[in-house]
This record gives structure tokens, sequence and C-alpha cells, in this order.
């Protein structure tokens, strides 16, 4: 694997540790018992199990760095969108929290999860936590009170928007009748929305017109598809040393994303069978439908999709008269999220 | 029973149908399929399992009712505080969905709990999206940009107590060290920090000065505290036919309520045996535990506590220079949600 030389890297570069000292800021404040706090910090990886510092962050924290990339790309200044940078990463890590409560997922980046380390109960409270504290960093922000409100409000409505996409995602487990637009319209509120409003949060702090806002978070929000698109192929096909996940989790946790439903959309005769048997039980063999899976061409078929979102991004971002090397970073980023080397 | 006449039934006969609606408004934007806002209608008694309209709704409303009560003792319109009193309530209900979750508790008002219905995935969905949208509804307040931002970091910084304290609650059932000031604590944030700001709110949308604001917040924090305590008495000893709980399902649950933190302080030998011994396990029979508390009189001490607190609440509003009718609302309202008569 070639050494990442990406927008990313560079926007952590610049960026990383004032981020993170903004997360921290926020966590110092939660509470003086060292638990509750600590659940949320080992969350976001600074910690360990004992409450110890890891020396390290977990996750890309991608979606504050669209937002100052953003703000930059719009003429403002980066620094100043790092409350809301902050908001977004701990709202985005109180959805993780909850989401592997609910999937019963034993793992995430490589360490057990919260609820694994704390039980049930108090890794819910700990999302909880984490939630009501992103609405209250965003507050931090240093900006004029009608855009402060602006983005307060935006952002209840995008918290609202996740919490029911996971409610779809969810659904969709035990539902029979998923249809792909049904997927889409899923992952544009549980994963797409928040990138959507990162991008659109960074217009709106650097002062842009509301033309370039619009279009910024129509970037956002096919960046946020393909980024789960991506997520999803990562989910089947992906390198467990790499995701952190166990192989093919969501075949296993029976995750109607959109592969399967692709699959079950493909499959004919014998194949159809197997497929419809295996999503109506629980337990069995991972190993057949995975096979089937990939001898129908449903990965292709996955990437060509991938693939529309982002000439959909790169389409907004033509439209946002951005410079052009702005421009430019923009879309490299959204090609380096979604681990496309060329496109 | 006497019929009621307190300031809680006339509050409820001018405002209540305006708040049921400020509330359904919200709902009725969640989504446009019925489950997951039909989850949240369900939690606020306004639908049944089937979705069906109950003609009814669930609850008291008493936190919103104290907003606008404040909000007109202090010289305000309480019409305006309506927005405020809807996020208050929701954001209320998304905690007991939560706590209800956590606590495995199978009833609520008379109703299976939520989990129990819709499972505890989806139970948790729903407390997550009221949880966002009362962020938002709070947001809809019509007031100066500067209160609205006050009033948001104050109920953002709340949500963060709320679910702080239910942290501690849990925390406290499989501690051994738990004092009667831990617990004072944890009520403060779990169950007083809401109430207060409710009080508190009221009198910031009536434009009321800082002092009168502080007194009002001092008087919520402190009738809170005495709602809690009379919860916890109705926890024990409570009629399972007002409650809509199973009997004494805090001692079934291993809650360390006050009466139990003040029986585990004053049973001495076999008693204090007795005792530990129940709270190191699970199961076992309840009774005898139960006989044990009651005759080292703790009922008595618990409610010595529970007119504490009420008298501070009082002495606050005497603080606080109202006119003598709504200075005598507030107490009374304090005495009738703390199951008093007199006192």
């Amino acid at each position: 694997m070639a050494v990442s030389t990406g927008p990313l890297q560079s926007l952590q570069r610049r960026f990383a540790d004032a981020l993170e000292r903004e997360i921290e800021r926020w966590f110092a404040r939660v509470a003086p018992e060292p638990v509750f706090p600590g659940m949320m910090r080992y969350q976001m990886g600074s910690v360990d199990e004992t409450l110890q510092p890891t020396g390290r962050t977990g996750g890309k924290r991608f979606r504050p760095m669209l937002c100052l990339l953003c703000a930059e790309a719009c003429g403002g200044i980066p620094e100043r969108a790092l409350p809301v940078g902050a908001a977004i990463e701990i709202l985005h890590n109180f959805s993780l929290v909850h989401d592997d409560i609910e999937d019963h997922d034993p793992d995430r980046r490589h360490r057990p999860t919260v609820w694994r380390v704390w039980g049930e109960p108090q890794a819910l409270n700990a999302g909880d936590g984490m939630h009501a504290l992103a609405h209250r960093a965003l507050l931090a922000l240093e900006a004029s009170a009608e855009d402060k409100l602006e983005l307060a409000v935006a952002f209840a409505d995008m918290a609202l928007q996740l919490t029911r996409g996971q409610f779809l995602d969810m659904s969709f487990e035990t539902r029979t009748d998923v249809s792909a637009d049904d997927y889409m319209e899923m992952i544009s509120l549980k994963s797409a929305a928040i990138i959507a409003f990162s991008a659109w949060a960074g217009a709106v702090i650097a002062g842009a017109p509301a033309r370039i806002r619009a279009e910024l978070y129509t970037y956002g929000r096919h960046l946020g598809r393909a980024f789960q698109i991506e997520d999803d192929i990562q989910g089947i096909w992906g390198n467990p040393e790499q995701t952190g996940k166990q192989p093919a989790m969501d075949i296993v946790n029976r995750k109607k994303t959109l592969p399967v439903l692709m699959a079950l959309e493909r499959g004919r005769g014998r194949d159809a069978d197997v497929l419809a048997g295996f999503y109506r039980t629980r337990g069995g063999d991972v190993q057949p439908v995975l096979q089937l899976i990939d001898s129908l061409g449903v990965r292709e078929q996955t990437e060509s999709a991938l693939g529309h979102e982002l000439s959909l991004a790169r389409a907004a971002l033509d439209r946002a008269d951005l410079a052009e090397t702005d421009r430019e970073r923009l879309v490299s980023l959204a090609r380096e999220l979604t681990g496309g080397s060329t496109g």
C-alpha cells in the first residue's frame, strides 16, 4: 500500500491536534468522576479500557476535516470551524456507540466496543451524554447569533435524520421488501446527512452565499452516499485487519446493505432460495452466501453505484465556482475517502 | 381521595391542549413512515401499540406546566413558553424510554414500555430521535436570538446533567459505598436539573431579572429533589394501581434510592447482614427486605428529607419577591407534586 499523501492527511497534519484539544475540552467538563467521560474518551480512541491515554486517536476525523476544508475553500478561516467540527465528531461517535449496542457488534477500530467493556446500560448512557454534549459544543462557535442559530437548527434536524436513518436500517433487517431506492433513502439519512451538514456548515462559517452553501451540501450528500457504499463494500469484502471488524460481519448481521439488496434482486431459482433462506433465519454458514453474492456480479454493480455518486458530487463542485485548487482538493478528498486512486 | 383542585389541574385545563398540539407538530415532521414517530407518540401516551389514537395523554406534563406557570408568575405570556415546554417534555420522555431499556422495566403508566413493544434496538432509536427533536423544538421559540442561544446552551448543559445523573444512578446499583450525599448529587442531576431548568426558562422567557431567574432555578432544584424523593417513596410503598408499575420494583431492581441507603446506614447486626446479602445478589425474596426497611423507621426519615427540600424551595420563592398569588400557586404546585396536602 502506497503512503497516503492525499488532502485528508494534509488536513490532519494541520488541524488534528487542535481538533482533539477542542473535543477534550468538552470531555473535561462532563464530570469529576472518571468513568462517564472516560467511556466517551475510549470511544474517541484517546484512552484504553483502563482509561489510560493511548497517545493516539481513533478514526480519521474526516467529517470535521471536511468542514474545515469547506470553510477554507469558501474563503473562511478553517480554525473558526473547530467547535462545529468537534460537535460533528462527537455526534458521529454517539451514533457509533448506540449502533454497536443495537447490532451487538463486538469490535470497532480493533478494540472491544464500549458496551462490551462497560455493559449495555452504561454504554447507552455514554452515547446519550455524547449526544447532549454535541449540541452543546456546537454553540461554542464564535459567530453572529443568527449564524449560530441557523447552524444549531440544522444540526438538530440532521441529528434527527441520523437517528431516523438508523431506525430504517434496523427495520430493513426484518423486512423482506426493501428496494435499492429504500436503501438509498436510508443511507441519505443515516450516513450522508452528517457529511452534507459538515460541508454546508463550513460554507456557512465562511460566510459563503446561499447558492454555494447549497452546492456544498449537495457535494457532501453524494460524497456521504458514496462513502457509505464503500463502507458496505468493506463490510462484506473488506480486510478485517483494516476494518477492525470481523469478516463479512454485515452478512452475519443480516444487514440489508446495497450489495445484498442487489444480490436479492439478481438471484434466480436456487440462488434466490439460498439467499432468501439465509435472510429469513439467524445463524447458518456465511460462506455459501458470500460465494453466491460474488458469482452474481454484485461487486461490480456496487462499485458502479459508488462511481455514480462520486460523479454527482463532482458536478456540484463544478457548479460552486470554487478556485481550481480548492475544487481539486475536495475532489481528491472524495476519491481518497472512497478507496479510489483514480476516477 | 378528594378531587384535585390544585394549580396543576388548573394549568392543565388552560394549556394541556395547546401543549399537545405543539408536541404533535414536531412528531408530524419526524418521518413519513408511521413507526418511527409512532413509537414517540406511544411513549407520550397519544397512541396505543397499534398506533391508533388513545384520545388522551400519558403523564401529567408537570415540567412544561411549571415552565408556563413561572413565565406567568414573572409577568410573561405563558403561551410564549410552549415551544420550550414541548422541548422539555420530549426530552423527559426520551430519558424515560432509555431508562426503561436500562432497567428492563416492563411497564410504565399501566402499559408495556416501548422496548417491550418494539424491541430494545428500535426503542433505543426512538429515544435518540426524541433527544434530537427536543433540541430542535426548543429553537422554535419566538424570542431574541440572544435569549434563544442562552436557553439552548442551558438546555444542552441540562441534557448532559440528566444523562450523567442516569449514569450515576446505574453505577450505584453495583457499588456498595454509596452515601446519602452521593444520592442527593445524583438526583440533583437526574431529576432536579430538568425541573430547575423548567422554572428558570419560564423566568427567562418572561424577561425576569437575573436575580429572580436564579431564585426560580433554586426553587425548581429543590422541588425536583423533593419530587424524586416522593418517587422513591412510591417506588417502594406506592400503590401499583396508581404508579402503573409493579410493587416494590425499586427493591427488585436493587435501585439505591434514598430509603434504601438510609436502611443500609441504619441496619445493624443481623439486619445489616440481611440487607447486604440481598443487595449483593440478583433475585431472592423481596418481602423480608421490605419488612426490614419498614421496621427501621426509614419511611419517616425519608419524608423528613422531602419536607426539608420543600422548605428550601419555599424559601427561594420568598426571596423572589413574586406577587402573593403567584408565590402561593408555586408553593401549592410543589405541595401537590410531592403528595402532601399540608406542610
